[in-house]
């Protein structure tokens, strides 16, 4: 086989066959075929699609070009949770060991943000010593000890996504419906698992600005994740404005913290985050529905065996726990500044869009993948869409380490926030499930 | 500008502006533009396209992305030939020194050979001592002396060319009308000529077999050469069966030497030979029509001047001059074998394109780039197309390295022959004129 043939056939429009895309995959991960001509490939794909079929067997064979995770005995449903991404979005850090309390295995593989999303691998590094890169074997101990461990992609599960994806970003050929799905999807394959849960957003901070794009993925990754044998369900959730109260690294450790031991009672980050552990218990049979297993969650933060099982972990991974139990001892920015409403009113908007620009401007977020991180920087949104406000309120707090990115970062929320007359209609966090 | 916004806007099907595409070429030429990159881009032009202003304003682009070569005080018209690629077609050896002794300047960029059809600088090695790498500098002094010089493509006239061709050729991405006419007529600007005549072939030895791809391809090299501001025809000429009589490197020197000689009075070569030779002639204001070029061309067979100064370039280019007085001294290969027909009849066919596998399997051509060449071998077609054959005849002398290609390359030759009981109907050689 010869990879010119298989960039001809996808230029022409062809479908590829599964032994094709294993070449493919195989030449990826390997670097025996040079990056020219997978990039030439990329772009035939973006250009001509995959069907159903070829989507299933692209993402099979990159989930099998490296090593599999390896956690058969463990004895648990095996459940990951998977976000596309959005501001505030620290979910995965009170769902992981709330989900292993539960009785579930979290092998949770994550990524770093970059643009005005954060990724969970740079808020976990804000705990002093918390290390993500791991060898499978520690993972495997961790996961078979705790239930969980959170780890960055290593070179052993599918090494054809990290090749890939580094030349999508690359060659303007991130925007492709299978590549996308192959991509989320072969780390999960590698990862064994017996459930899938989504949670795929929409609105201003998401990649999906409206429903109908979202959706259209959403479809994709279920069918595909399905046709690999995973029970699957996504989540459609809203992104018009950041996901709970804080907008930052150390600030969203905070947040999970804060959750984990019950501070919070209702709140949008409590209903996503219950809602897609109820999805994770319901799939791996745990619980009889969605909302049971909602409830199973909703348990172990009241029984604070969620917040014990993440402070293991944290000690597990070389991280100080003394912050768990003293959230002060959290990296904090040189500066604070309190934003007040110059008006009466309701919050009508705070788009997530602007507020995750803002954050990157007080230093909380990468505008190049090099770019040393601010891991006490970001926002606290005192007030959220809704709240009602009056002159000299305090609106938010903002972190940085300076003055001048204070004043950048001000400048960028306030164009963020739209206060009105009348509190604008509720909008639901939850906007669909698709199974 | 960044280069991975020009790959999403072809990707997404927008138009590139000149100063874009200023950018491409620049970047192929500086090598500051990645592989990868203009890979992506390549499969974005050919999936979405490019108009006519795009391929003018890319050809522009690729053209000034090195030096030019600067004959402007050369005091003559300056012309060149280029044509598409056939088996047999050695006609740039007899052309240029033809156009040269009529009085034009023909600079005469040319390119080796990969699989069935041959390269002029192959040809002209063949003659023991023949440089075909030459600086810009030696490349003027020899125009400016006798009118014409022969010379392989050098790193400094259209650098981008270089690049963006190698990538194509590892990519898939050949087949792509602005990028076919970005590369031809590039280095063809770059010559800063006042007209160029284009041999677009057709036929089974062609890269198009039927004349509708030729002349749509024809069409656009007319129209961006003219927007360019070159006088500019294309002739669609047959490549059914091979030109002339004879297919090799030393063995298509013989024959425009035989041409140049005045041996050979009417054949398809020298039809092919004069009709463009009297375009040369016409669009340089030389001749007041194509025909009347035609015979100012064939007087300076007659006269000798034409042989005079190829054997001058031979001389200048550091080549032996005794091959072209006496032809027996031009390399021979090891074996020759006479094939004769088995039958009476008339040749009916002799496709092209097997022939010139035939002369690939002789040793003439080369099936991989790094092929070394027999320059001895090849095909001598004593019958051609119409042609009246009696069993036993010698249909061709065909000459290799040893008696295994002989037999390999006999098979194919006798593969590509059909003989039929009438002459077939009269096929013409100059099939259209584009303007």
């Amino acid at each position: 086989m010869l990879f010119l043939d298989l960039i001809a056939k996808k230029r022409d429009g062809g479908r590829h066959t599964r032994e094709e895309l294993a070449f493919v995959a195989r030449g990826a991960a390997t670097g025996l075929v040079p990056d020219y001509q997978l990039a030439a490939w990329l772009m035939a794909v973006v250009c001509r699609g995959m069907d159903e079929a070829e989507t299933v067997e692209l993402t099979r064979a990159m989930a099998r070009s490296g090593d599999c995770l390896g956690l058969g005995d463990v004895g648990r449903p095996k459940v990951d949770k998977h976000s596309t991404g959005g501001v505030g979005d620290g979910v995965s850090l009170a769902l992981a060991p709330l989900a292993a309390a539960c009785g579930l295995a979290v092998p949770m593989m994550s990524g770093r943000g970059l643009g005005h999303t954060g990724g969970t691998l740079d808020k976990l590094e804000s705990i002093q010593g918390f290390k993500v890169r791991l060898g499978l074997p520690a993972i495997r101990r961790i996961v078979r000890r705790l239930g969980t461990c959170m780890f960055g992609q290593t070179g052993a599960l599918a090494p054809a996504d990290r090749t890939l994806y580094a030349l999508r970003d690359a060659t303007a050929t991130v925007q492709s419906r299978p590549l996308i799905v192959g991509s989320i999807l072969s780390k999960k394959v590698a990862e064994e698992l017996d459930a899938l849960v989504l949670d795929v957003k929409v609105g201003s901070g998401a990649i999906f600005r409206d429903a109908a794009g979202a959706r259209e993925l959403a479809r994709a990754l279920v069918k595909t994740s399905k046709g690999l044998g995973t029970a699957t369900v996504a989540v459609l959730t809203a992104m018009e404005q950041p996901l709970g109260r804080y907008v930052g690294n150390a600030l969203e450790v905070r947040q999970a913290v804060e959750i984990l031991r019950g501070d919070e009672t209702s709140s949008d980050y409590l209903e996503c985050l219950l809602t897609l552990g109820g999805w994770m218990l319901k799939l791996s049979g745990l619980a009889k529905t969605a909302e049971q297993g909602s409830s199973l969650m909703h348990a172990r933060i009241k029984d604070g065996s969620g917040l014990r099982i993440f402070t293991e972990m944290v000690k597990a991974q070389g991280g100080t726990t003394a912050v768990i139990d003293d959230l002060s001892l959290l990296p904090k920015a040189k500066r604070s500044r309190k934003i007040l409403s110059t008006q009466n009113g309701y919050v009508a908007r705070l788009d997530a869009r602007k507020i995750g620009h803002a954050a990157v401007l007080l230093g909380a977020g990468r505008a190049y993948k090099e770019q040393k991180l601010d891991y006490g920087a970001g926002l606290e949104l005192v007030k959220k869409v809704g709240d009602r406000v009056m002159k000299g309120d305090v609106l938010s707090l903002i972190h940085a380490a300076d003055d001048m990115k204070l004043s950048l970062g001000e400048k960028e929320y306030r164009s963020a926030l739209i206060i009105g007359p009348k509190p604008p209609p509720r909008r639901a966090v939850i906007l669909e499930v698709l199974k």
